[in-house]
């Protein structure tokens, strides 16, 4: 299957190589990238260096069965018609066409994320990944809401690596202020809140900051639950709804350092890990998730989907197990 | 104002010798440590390479009029009534004599939290310092509280640094597995809950992660308000609440990449910094405070609290501002 | 190809677990660790969660074709004549049968090294595999040696992350003190000079530090050549030398940030990266190497020299490419 | 005496406004940014919030006793004859006026460096700054060139934080590709070689890492002695050249984990701590230095400066010790 990725010279562009090359269904034709077009694709992301890879400028584009965009907020909209010419399927993670926002071109857009929405992405043609930390907190509420145990707004509390904002510099990522940081730039009001309610009902009351890690998302919800509950019963529901989904992963020891949910082992990987506790008067739940969030949180999640939408088994591509220590 | 300080091998033990060589009016006596009598202090305390101190045993107290202790839980409680006997004041900075816990010898430790007990210390003579979460939960939560802000149980996310569990070497310390660790250590059940409650009245349910950073402590405070509020009203009742308190900085910017309280530049002062922001709705409060909890939180604390209690101005020998970059 | 891993809950040892895993030709028999015996794997390994492993007892050592030793030094030497009963092939990893050190069963083991010793390693039956810094020195010095490039003696720099000294915590390993360290902790004789002399003949002069990592390792060489040269003339020998060899990649860009060898690209990879620069006199040549201490300085280094033992691809297994950004 | 601080935004100026803060013989006159001329100082240095200054514009200069110019290369020398009418001292912390560069006022520029030209500052009028990999490794080398210890060239490896490079944001500073690097970014041909050169008269050949640090440097020096030596010697060397020396400390510990010179515990000091071993054979010295780049490496080192050229106690504001842990 011959695909394509825009936006090649970004973070979650660099990582939809690496999964290409390793996926034994998918052939890279091109690595495009306007502003670095001609150069090595080991200048910009020296990991792939063994490759030979070179960026191909956005005039050119070569038919293919699949395009992944991983462009800016704004750019894919822009794009997406010229791209859908050459492409049968998009596959994007930008959030242009999340939630029910609805694509220039008139497409429909399924929602890139399997344990939701597995069902709905069989024979797809665009697929729109949600945001990272919105499928860290989906992933952590989404069953609990569905066992009815969320009484109420839910408190998220969420930590997030500086790959998050991107390849582009500017001071906010200055290594001498971000360094060690724990900013909390944005208490209030994360676009991501939305993407939460749409696809679980919950109203997240957000607070997101920003910590002293390159990769990984972590989510802390604290939810109310309508009558007093044992972290067993919550337990029982995380463990029944991910049973069968191979990229969550319900950690919960009681044993040794690593108890719950760390997003430090799982760089690199496409898994979730969720986990919980509960109050001593069982009337707060903790739900902790983590991921990647360059991987499952964007190019990753975006390979998943399309493995599902091509009746490919999911996890092809995808095995990676992240490291320990890291 | 002779002193000593117990524990002096540890790192709050530290952080004392540091404050105290450069307090103009307290005047070192002793370094006391167990296990390191007799050793150069550099040896474990290398930023004071050039007092060229040595450990003393405490088999051999000196008379002092204040006797520091930076012990490990429950030793305090143990040698207390000893140092009693050498030492006019005792000002402690473990948890065995916090929040109403009565000590062996019968004396009653005020709380060495100037910021809420100030009119308790002049004079007093057995001063417990609180710990370094619970002082940040408190003076973010205890203006909103006397405010009327607070309704229901507080959610509190805490994030701390690794010296907050001491110079002990373990597994849970140990660089390969801390070092890019966001570890949930205590989703539930902390035990400063219970300061917390103690000093504001305020229920909160922590959720406490070990961050990867060797000093600093932030909370994420959300508290639901009886009525809707503003930002504005929030940051009135803060700013009103601090408005004479020297080591309480209320820190709510619009510009700049940081805008609310952030650990990395307190390290080494005695600063508390708290922040504020409300949802939209103006349903949730998140109040954001910060400190270094081998100062603000143990050692800085202490010699705070003993200034108040000698009537000197509350700064002498915490003028330290902390550094930018960190 | 059965194999079991000694020592699996170790730090090497987990690494041999993840590529034993992956690897097609290998079949986990059996996780050893006599300390963490009927265990979860996942409980001291996180990443290998959804793999389900218990750690086995020492006592009961199955059968097996290969059995890798991640055990620490002096084990290996320990219980070799024990393992050598139930496994046809040991590969080790430890300092005991390194650079000419003879074994207590009289067995003759091959230096796990492919770049070097790759015809004396198939049909192998006992492998030693470098130190990780050796490892690193050595491929960088030993193709200008070869070339005649070296004069005297050289100046060798060594970086090296956390997890190079083990899983076991203490004082030198304690967060607080290791998480900012640049430690020179072996200013001189460190006893990986032995190692660099017996397989380069260069007299390697190291200085060691202890840097904020968890994975890494990075060499500089400082090497005089006998007469003044150009980087173009070393860059030649080291591209000649290695351009056959999957797992050494020659990195010396001269555009982009990231131009010479960075270990950060390397964690989980099975790369050396080298790379040099020439003094503008030409007198001195700057070779640097990285690797993953972990990874091609010992498991992967194993399971490398395994595969060049059985004649399998030497790839085989060792796939992953790093991530970007780490 | 009155002072005004030229590039008070940046890393240097801030660290300026912070030793002139604390400074009892110095009065802060105007905190001087182009750009941010009318924001307050604590949005861009937020640990001096307390302060409530606010940034001056150029344009409007209060004559003062002393400005101090924080400004870029090249930047100085532009500004140099304006500043001259309203300050009677300048001390300069760029390389503008540095080893023996003339100035554009023909003003005679001595060097900021007590330890070396003490005799030189007091009375001067123009203080010119080394810069601060020169500083380290000149207070490592020149004392073993004056004992004759130095024959040949030095081999210099420099480690330097990330706030060397200042505090505007570009590619290399982007926190994802700066957090974890190991970047030798100038592996020969540093322009600090030539201070060396000129403060030491030894041929220094460096080669330069970014390591993953906001603030610090540290050199290690290796040098080739013209006869075999001794730790022993080499000590003796050091501790009879800063005996009298306020800020460098001879750091050579036989126990501990901390035995030579470290960075991470003198952020926010004037201190360069020297150290040192031999190798066994006495043939090669490894001198190790370690010092804050925005401290003794700049407003420090001019403070300092400035302290002797006044006739004031050299230690005068520059007291703080640093922290342990850090």
């Amino acid at each position: 299957m011959k695909v394509s990725v825009l936006g090649a010279a970004g973070y979650t562009g660099g990582e939809l190589l690496r999964l290409v090359h390793t996926h034994p269904e998918l052939d890279l034709v091109q690595a495009v990238s306007r502003r670095y077009a001609g150069r090595p694709v080991a200048e910009v992301h020296p990991n792939l260096h063994h490759l030979g890879l070179t960026f191909q400028p956005p005039q050119e584009l070569s038919p293919v069965d699949t395009a992944f965009l991983a462009l800016p907020s704004g750019a894919s909209a822009e794009v997406e018609a010229g791209v859908g010419e050459v492409a049968g399927t998009i596959v994007d993670l930008s959030p242009d066409f999340r939630a029910g926002a609805s694509s220039a071109s008139g497409e429909t857009y399924r929602t890139g994320l399997p344990e939701l929405y597995g069902d709905d992405l069989p024979g797809a043609a665009r697929i729109s990944v949600p945001g990272c930390m919105a499928t860290a907190a989906v992933l952590a509420l989404a069953p609990l809401r569905r066992a009815g145990l969320v009484a109420g707004d839910a408190v998220v509390d969420a930590r997030t690596g500086s790959s998050g904002s991107g390849a582009e510099p500017g001071p906010a990522s200055h290594h001498a202020e971000r360094g060690q940081a724990f900013r909390v730039y944005r208490p209030t009001g994360h676009r991501h809140e939305t993407e939460i309610a749409a696809h679980t009902g919950v109203r997240a009351r957000m607070t997101v900051t920003a910590v002293p890690a390159v990769r990984g998302v972590q989510v802390i919800c604290h939810v109310t639950p309508p009558e007093p509950v044992t972290r067993r019963d919550v337990l029982r529901v995380l463990q029944h709804a991910y049973r069968d989904r191979p990229f969550v992963r319900v950690v919960a020891r009681s044993r040794g350092v690593h108890r719950l949910p760390d997003p430090q082992f799982l760089s690199g990987t496409n898994f979730t890990d969720v986990g919980c506790a509960v109050d001593e008067d069982g009337r707060r739940i903790v739900v902790v998730a983590a991921l990647d969030n360059l991987v499952k949180g964007a190019a990753g999640g975006g390979v998943q989907s399309l493995n599902v939408a091509r009746g490919l088994p999911e996890q092809t591509g995808l095995e990676f197990p992240g490291l320990h220590p890291a």
